[in-house]
């Protein structure tokens, strides 16, 4: 087998409602999620023999085979670096283990109350440990304590090198709130932003206003996956996975400062591959999922895997380009890690599948290639989903 | 592809000394082992583009690539559940990923610093947290915090069901000693045990003894994965990945207490697809190594895979039957857990291929077939290697 390219679907999304305070344990809020996937795909726990989870995850796979009576698991697997690997390993693995028959239908999760408890501590937070210890014992003396202040330096530079504007990562934050706003399962649902309310908004870490910064949230989103021959069978249409990858380059988090002056970016070492995998070019893309923690990411995210060349991204995410339904290529259309809940990427994932159902409440029109990426700025992974011929 | 079995192939394999302390990093440990993998191999570490880790691993696959000059990673994945996931998941994991193109070469890896330095915080061991948490909390007030206090309950279970005694866990440990005995690597080396030195040694958690239990070390251990066709123009035999699973079924560590009444086990669930995959039969097994972390669960590991039925463990274990050179089915033959190292059982596939290349000290003749296992009593993990044919 060349590639993992088309030999597994996702056949069955699940979500709970995304929150400030869920109520309920992570435990709760995975098997929920899980449950509903699994029921979406019009399967039972029964049929389910594999896991895979964001190593960070707290909910061990045992304990939720136990509690939704999945009675055997054969196959349960990990995937690290949080947001940069989560949302498209998982499911990566999961594709591995059902083409290579590893496993039958593997559910890949994500679930947390990281905004009412205390969350998963996560690389470089302050408060998680009694003091900074590995990498983080290198910056934290000099102030670099969260992910903001760390992205902020990155932010700076893309605005020194190419004329880059606040503005600009504003209509990013617009874009996702203009999304969720269409879809009522959204934190953000019912609150409009401008582009006036961005600029308005506090300093998080110069030039990071809060409007720049995505949500914290409590819920659970799950997927599961099979290989696509069963997927056949199931409820819904097909949902390929025509190319998956994880990687890292030579700059991720270990670097801080993004090097822009290098032409391979850990996204560039999984694009070259992806886009050869699902045997397609950038333009056949129809809608667009860049995980977004912070606005500038997001912009740099769509430069190194190729949307346009470093430094365009200003114009690139501007106009109303990424809005639905008249931008040339509708992104996070049900409002991501901004807008609708922080579900670690789970929950772009859960809308690339509907939109390439059709059943997506901003649907773009014959949707057939969803781009998916994970976070930028620690290592990172990226997906192509297509639809049925 | 119905199975992964014989698409991949373990390719390298490397190791530090074994030791008390160590006096370096565990990330130079992990580094040294996985260059002398590379090595081995015949390969450079430009030829890497994927690790694999035990999730309880201290050393990040970044910092790994960076130190070794790997410049670009396309796949990082982790398996959790310490010595039951990794000495066999991380090879499952890359076996997959070169077997569906998702990276060309992979690297799979232990190291630490378990006796020296502060090791890796375990399962269930007191002074790792501020207070138990998660399930521990159900079983820490009644006293039960270290492994082998937990390990000791399913082992009298054991002796009272089937007549088990404890020169029978006995028969384990001097086997493995034998083995280390002829091994220079091994810590154990030049100290020689009898039965009588086993049933001498004192008491930890009744009816386990010292001697019962595996050793605390520090050192590092490796091995690298390719696709079986370019395995072919490397440097060594070809060792086939045959089978290989992960797995929890009903009973594991969630249980505390074995449930022997049971027909199936975490470890039958994982046996009866190994051996459809490899497509053989147990009488075709060659040399066995079993996860020696308590010698009363190596017993329960043999019975539960199918080596021979329940209760009969300590007649399959007795005898001189798992003894090189004159043992029926020689076990361990570097030393294990128990005698050579405590590397959470990476060490243990490294003396499989030894075997299955022709190489190993205590060298099976004409070994065409060996059996791995993880550890049993957390999920575990088993998996089948061959030779060429």
């Amino acid at each position: 087998m060349d590639s993992v390219a088309n030999q597994a679907c996702i056949v069955g999304i699940g979500h709970t409602e995304y929150s400030r305070d869920s109520g309920r344990s992570e435990m709760t809020l995975a098997c929920e999620a899980i449950g509903a996937a699994i029921a979406d795909a019009g399967l039972t726990p029964a049929d389910i023999d594999g896991i895979t989870k964001y190593t960070m995850d707290n909910n061990d796979p045992i304990d939720i085979a136990r509690n939704l009576g999945i009675p055997e698991l054969r196959y349960a697997a990990e995937v690290n670096y949080g947001g940069g690997g989560g949302p498209v390993g998982t499911i990566a693995l999961g594709a591995m283990a059902v083409a290579t028959g590893q496993a039958k239908a593997v559910v890949a999760f994500r679930a947390m109350n990281e905004r009412s408890g205390r969350g998963t501590p996560r690389f470089g937070q302050a408060g998680t440990a009694p003091g900074a210890s590995g990498v983080a014992s290198y910056f934290s003396p000099y102030g670099l304590f969260s992910p903001a202040q760390m992205v902020a330096l990155s932010a700076r530079r893309h605005m020194h090198l190419y004329g880059t504007e606040s503005r600009h990562f504003g209509e990013i934050a617009v874009t996702c709130r203009h999304h969720a706003n269409m879809n009522p399962n959204a934190m953000m649902h019912g609150r409009p932003m401008s582009i006036e309310d961005h600029q308005a908004s506090r300093m998080i870490a110069a030039p990071l206003r809060l409007l720049d910064c995505c949500l914290e949230t409590d819920g659970g989103a799950a997927v599961v996956i099979t290989r696509a021959d069963r997927a056949r069978d199931l409820r819904h249409p097909r949902v390929f996975i025509a190319g998956a990858g994880i990687g890292a380059g030579h700059w991720n988090y270990r670097s801080m400062v993004k090097d822009m002056d290098s032409p391979v970016s850990e996204s560039t070492v999984i694009a070259k591959h992806l886009f050869r995998d699902a045997g397609i070019k950038h333009s056949d893309i129809d809608v667009l999922f860049i995980y977004d923690h912070f606005t500038p990411l997001v912009m740099m995210a769509i430069e190194d895997f190729g949307f346009c060349k470093r430094g365009e991204g200003k114009d690139f995410v501007s106009n109303g380009r990424l809005r639905w339904p008249d931008g040339e290529l509708p992104m996070n259309t049900s409002g991501g890690n901004l807008s609708e809940g922080y579900m670690h990427g789970m929950q772009n994932v859960i809308e690339a599948v509907r939109q390439l159902r059709g059943v997506a409440r901003c649907q773009v029109k014959d949707a057939r290639h969803a781009f998916v990426s994970a976070g930028n700025a620690v290592p990172t992974s990226a997906m192509i989903l297509r639809n049925e011929l």
